[in-house]
């Protein structure tokens, strides 16, 4: 389904492998191998896609843009690096994290190493789009940190608002995907109102993709999902279904649902957990709140003065993206 | 005695104070917070500095410097907050460190943001200089952390060689000594020869300054040293001196110096371990090896068309850092 793209990602791949080779050779090889491995491990490889697709939708080569689509995928890792010492996460893509495999203090500097490279690589993009892309870039960065901060905050905080909740995800997860997709319009030229516009549509789909990401986490198929349902409510985790059932509970289900944090029987967790959010309608107050992002976004993309055959693509392929059908 | 410098030393001051303010006022202040008291430790700010000495003596107003020395000490204290966690240092400056003081997880994340704001403060800078000081930048940034490695590695790693030992040195510290100087050329327009030189300069005082900071280790006086002075042979630190002293010494002497590293009365070692340098006079080869770069260092300084009373300032500037007199 990834059939519009399929040059782009094989285009993508290319590059990337190159970049894995090269850091599998790299000295010290116990800084350079764990960023090889991370990269190697693959993914989706959604942001530097979206950075080649912002590119092309400008009627420029996506060679253009191949330093930025390395740029925000290392940055990427690097990101996935730390968060994984922090969250002490066992597995990442279903391989063994950095932190695992090497240990702390390894994983902590092959990321270091991994931001700076992300930088480096950027140096050598056309030198008329350096300072755009560094402005952007660098400011995205400070914020995906910040994301991640509140996020870990969250976890000992009591009281979180929805709102809060939605600016760090914002920070954490959507403007890289805006980031990524300005990128791409910087290196080809295009003007500061298409940049703001796609910029907004990448970041209001990454809002999007991430509330449908909660509701998944509940409801979806085991299969189709690849993670353990539940696990956000097994693990506390202050999602947007939460929050929002706590916003709309009455008294006595709020206390229902402050007794079941507390519950140690997985199973029941989960069961009693859902059927209060099914009370109170959270899995389609949670979808529209998506819907509403996924509808902002649209009429960014609308905005965007660029190919409408180009424009339908993208729009198809963030629908592709936020149903996991990619 | 930086009487020459004093105005820089005060204008710098008031810049760096001034971002002191606005990390103490940043959101999340758990990430911010830690950024605003490592800065705020203070130290002798040399490499931002030297950013600010190195564009005056180009005859430009430091000014234009301002953003690169705000980047390379940010960039700086980034590295000591890391490396701090990974040598499980209890004090930076005299003060308990940031992964002390708070903890692990926020002195990952608020290294991390440090990091990503070093580079953002570049972008304020004249767009005409960006992508050179991008390319110096984070070119040294990835080389940093190289030496940070391997600077680790060499803890479990037998024999070390000399060279390799240098080969640290230069990316750990000296590296960034040169970038610093080479980035104030670059805001002052110098051309590629002056910057070459003036990053030769730094980078060769740097590797001077190294080794003699391994030097002062054994023979300091104490007060005037301010650390332990011993504190290398103790830790069995993998030093200039101690290196060398394996080379040179004969098969009874490596036994000895084996059995010395095992020993667990720290004044005997130290007093043994510093006879076998005497022994093989050590301290006069490593004064010598470290005198070899200062002259280097003199030699590209010489090089640098520019103003002869200021490339004099800042020879002395740097005698008195090599001499810990500033």
């Amino acid at each position: 389904m990834l059939d519009n793209y399929k040059i782009f990602v094989e285009s993508l791949n290319l590059i990337l492998n190159n970049e894995v080779d090269d850091l599998n050779v790299s000295k010290p090889k116990e800084m350079y191998e764990p960023m090889g491995y991370i990269i190697g491990l693959g993914g989706k490889r959604v942001r530097p896609l979206l950075t080649l697709i912002s590119c092309d939708l400008f009627d420029i080569p996506i060679q253009n843009a191949s330093q930025s689509a390395i740029a925000v995928e290392f940055f990427h890792n690097f990101s996935l690096i730390h968060d994984d010492i922090l969250d002490k996460a066992p597995l990442r893509r279903g391989k063994i994290t950095v932190h695992e495999k090497w240990n702390n203090d390894i994983a902590i500097l092959s990321g270091d190493g991994m931001m700076a490279k992300a930088f480096y690589v950027l140096c050598k993009s056309n030198q008329n789009h350096i300072g755009d892309l560094l402005r952007l870039f660098s400011k995205t960065a400070i914020e995906v940190c910040e994301g991640q901060q509140y996020d870990m905050n969250f976890e000992s905080q009591n009281n979180v608002s929805v709102s809060e909740y939605i600016h760090m995800i914002t920070n954490k997860t959507a403007v890289l995907l805006g980031c990524s997709l300005q990128m791409g319009a910087i290196c080809a030229n295009a003007n500061t109102e298409n940049q703001l516009h796609i910029y907004e549509f990448g970041k209001n789909i990454g809002i999007a993709f991430q509330l449908l990401d909660d509701v998944l986490d509940v409801y979806a198929n085991d299969e189709k999902f690849g993670k353990q349902v539940g696990g956000d409510i097994i693990s506390n985790k202050k999602t947007f279904l939460l929050l929002k059932a706590f916003e709309l509970s009455s008294l006595e289900q709020k206390a229902q649902l402050n007794n079941l944090l507390k519950l140690s029987d997985d199973v029941t967790k989960v069961k009693l957990v859902t059927a209060i959010f099914n009370d109170l309608n959270i899995k389609q107050i949670a979808t529209e709140e998506a819907n509403k992002y996924t509808s902002l976004a649209l009429t960014h993309l609308e905005k965007i003065k660029a190919n409408d055959a180009k424009k339908e693509s993208l729009k198809q392929f963030a629908f592709q993206l936020l149903n996991r059908n990619i």
